[in-house]
């Protein structure tokens, strides 16, 4: 249980905020780079953090990200014209180059320096592992480009999707560190799902309903490690790490590929849930790719031309009670992705979680929200928060069985380290 | 005219307001049965007073009504799986009886009390004639279950729906006790509604259009008595009884069934308006029920699947200037229900009373607004709001003829009272 | 760019405030004549400066404008019907002139003066040009009809259309006076448009990308000189008087007709833009006035049944970025009209003044705000505003070639004047 202004600061993150703040310490995805198909292409409106702004490709294949508005009288640039050197504002022709430096103000007389001092607000936009990403803090702060492992394996080896929920990022985060859920949730789903079904290791989480969990804060976030009965002796381990703030990797299953998310805030009731999966030593299968583009494991099925899910809050997510119950899914929602979001939105656009009543499973949960209060205090007075230097995304989840007797820091160090030249550690 | 103060005062029914409390003290109608129809049916989202709950029936065909959100995490338990012995959480699994109590928490240990500790606020949902009632107040004020005559009757001589309407249920409760708009409104309905032509006593109604208005105060409410003339010394009196906070009967036409009201608030800017049918000596016909089912008298027609009205805001209520130009229809809206719907929510959300002006024909409504006020005082004072008892709900309303000087109070004494071996007193 | 408290002094049109109370001293459009066609025909839903009405017109021809509610229970009138001598309520009959005054509370004695009390807030409603106009201030200062060349041409010469805008009305206004977007924003057009193309003065615009703009005060608003290169000695000006608070005119091309706006506030966030088209000396043809209801030149395509433009916010004005990128139009929008509405539109719905950045071009927009600024200051120190008198009406645009050392106010002076037997001042 929180406090409310504990809710109020770690679910806002607009201008200001201190959350808002240590956000804009980290590399966030902003679009995938197939939003931004080719040099001169349509400009998107992006929303990220509460800040209005539209990201371009210019007539050179530059990207750029800057205030939506024009300087000049408010007119929203997304209506721009692309030309050589920079965006058009359609109203009186101001350009703009993609650092949103403005380069010229027609109607002033030739050799005129006006245009110098007007420059839009702008971030960096660059391209990792099929993602535009961007940074929006102090710019002498800004830290080296990300380097998760999926980002930095070929696209052959990667399928990356996202998708608008109606509710604050710290909902849907608390949902990709709370492992305990799968047992029930998508209990169903791990022995129909084309990515889920059949994986070693599904045995042990529909058959030990009590998982027991133990989180351990690591230098960059946290280890979520669950362990579940294997055997007389053994222990079956599923370990999630979080990094902060907003990423979060599912536990491998059997030699299936891996996935993870990012949470990252649109404003402070709607966010962005990125959904990646890969594998580290593989391409991934046809097969696979077709499952993850119609919206199978963590995917999901588009309103055309949109990233607003087909299952939405305005259908009640499609609900089939008889599928439910009949126990073809535990409630009723299809799709690993939408059972997730369709709970977290039910919550409502930022969770009361002043009325919550947290159990020892919800361990991952709390000490996630001390970490960020933590790290929030100490960036206030002036200590360099987590997780900024590449080195820190070198990481992975594992899913192992080891004696009852280890200890899964131990015994999986390596597993939960990336190691270029083995695969991901799973039964 | 009410001032601003007064107007919030009765408008307002969230926890913890003084009306609020009041509506807290009674019965209220939740559902059809009919929305319940099965053992592990599907959940029903309800708002009543301001309060979100789910409402319930489990695999034994036991009836809830509790709190929407799961007391762990707050997911919406309208998601929630019936298994034996109560809902499930989709979420963790975690378990609710009907009553509210949580009886399983399945990731604690085996043994573990902490359920114990868990209940979610949960209300009585029990049945009576067809529908499914709620208590919201303090359990030790609960009184006994509520025996308006339309609901003690066998199944066959009632008919009863519902339909949400956009605008405070005190708008809504006005409209039921303001007889005089019949003879401008619903005067062409009179002629041509199935339900309501060619009854003994219409032609009251149609002829004297200046009706002079007696209201006076009962034990449970009021008696708003309007009486037209009815040939060279008698009088035509129509009864309309209003029983606190929320229950009104039209008066009766000839043996036609009769109806009645309850308004109910869902939050402060809609409320259910309740409507039955039904005789107290005879079964419906099947020609009666089936105009009640295609909208007639004062039910509706819906949106497929809702209870919205077809007829609503939204379409500007389908009007029909022709039909009002021709005289068709007064208002040119068809339909007893939507008549009165439209222009009570065409007020606006809450009528703003400080601008109204009323005259003696509102007598009904200025006398309803002052009880209203003096029986939340004297709740709030220790004192028993009145129509808490059953014999409290043995009310009729009456339709009578009777000599000029007669007293309808005295003359119409037993007519206003439940006669089990009696119909209903009407011309 | 505007402190916070000068860009709400200037916005905020609401009963009350200081915009508003300017607005309510001039004669506004409300309707077109042909919105209410006929005697007892329905009545049209009226808002404007963010009060509420209705215009009817009774069973005799009589129009009115009233407050939409009624005054004795607040039901809209809007469901009225008419009868002989006014408009009943349809709840229980009270009947209104068109004046407001209440005629008959049917449900009073024979005799009663009660109706005599009652009268809604009404305003003149009265017919000129096709144009229905009203006067919202206080009757003893209403000023005579006004007297635009537009409204008082024979109706062969002139087409009147509106449209809703989804923005406050001073950002509308602003792109009304501010001549230099059209070489950008409207460029494409001038050359495809059947109303503008082909125009004699057309070159120059096109020529001369650095408009120089010299804006005077005159008498009742401004003059909007701009001067643009037309051969070695000679300039092309065009003017564009804006006479206070709401009317502007774009300066004539060739013999075309000419046009101008009305910016009128429906509340904060939305205004209507009235459009017209005239020739002070023929007829309009038949070619012209299909192209104008067809959407061509200022007027635009309507969603059917409504004056909401086809293209619009929600559809993000049907957007063509082939267009854009090959030049057909300079924005994408396709029609002189939507180009201008999506981007004031996109400014959001009140422009945010304190973050703008004025160039010498912004000169007409600069000095409007401070003369609308004078003007309130002065007004309620009790000097009468300008432009209440029928002559101050008497304007016209104009677009002259003089040579360079002329003055335009001088040169033009006769040419800004209605002259009943010239037509228009063009090249």
């Amino acid at each position: 249980m929180l406090k409310k202004e504990q809710n109020d600061l770690l679910t806002q993150t607009g201008p200001g905020t201190p959350m808002g703040d240590l956000f804009r310490r980290y590399w966030l995805p902003v679009l995938l780079k197939e939003e931004l198909p080719e040099p001169g292409c349509e400009p998107v409106r992006v929303q990220l953090l509460s800040e209005r702004m539209i990201a371009i490709r210019d007539t050179e294949g530059n990207y750029g990200l800057m205030d939506e508005f024009c300087a000049h009288r408010g007119v929203s640039l997304w209506f721009g014209r692309h030309e050589p050197g920079g965006i058009r504002c359609p109203y009186h022709g101001w350009k703009y180059r993609t650092d949103g430096q403005c380069v010229e103000v027609p109607s002033e007389p030739e050799g005129s320096k006006l245009c110098d001092r007007i420059k839009l607000k702008a971030y960096p936009l660059v391209e990792r592992g099929d993602i535009l990403w961007t940074y929006m803090g102090p710019p002498e702060m800004q830290p080296p480009l990300p380097e998760f492992e999926f980002a930095m394996v070929p696209s052959s080896q990667r399928f990356t999707s996202k998708r608008i929920q109606e509710s604050n990022w710290l909902q849907a985060l608390e949902g990709g560190i709370d492992s305990s859920h799968v047992s029930w949730l998508h209990r169903d789903s791990l022995n129909s799902d084309p990515l889920f079904k059949g994986a070693a290791g599904n045995q042990y989480n529909l058959q030990d309903m009590r998982p027991v969990f133990e989180v351990v804060d690591s230098d960059d976030g946290l280890f979520v490690g669950v362990r579940r009965n294997a055997g007389p002796d053994k222990y079956y381990w599923r370990v999630t790490p979080w990094i902060v703030p907003y990423f979060t990797m599912v536990p491998p299953r059997g030699d299936h590929p891996i996935h993870g998310h990012f949470w990252v805030p649109i404003d402070d009731e709607h966010c962005w849930t990125w959904s990646f999966d890969y594998h580290a030593r593989r391409d991934l299968t046809e097969h696979e790719v077709q499952a993850m583009r119609d919206g199978k494991g963590i995917h999901v099925k588009y309103v055309p031309g949109t990233f607003i899910p087909m299952q939405n809050k305005a259908n009640n997510y499609l609900i089939d009670r008889q599928a439910q119950r009949e126990g073809r899914t535990y409630s009723g929602v299809d799709g690993i992705g939408m059972q997730d979001a369709s709970l977290q939105e039910s919550m409502g656009p930022i969770q009361d979680r002043t009325r919550e009543f947290l159990t020892s499973t919800d361990n991952g949960i709390v000490m996630m929200r001390r970490r960020l209060m933590r790290v929030i205090k100490e960036m206030q007075e002036g200590v360099e928060p987590p997780a900024l230097q590449p080195e820190a995304h070198h990481v992975r989840s594992a899913a192992v069985v080891i004696g009852r007797d280890e200890d899964f820091r131990v015994a999986a160090k390596d597993a939960l380290r990336v190691q270029p030249d083995r695969g991901h550690a799973s039964v």
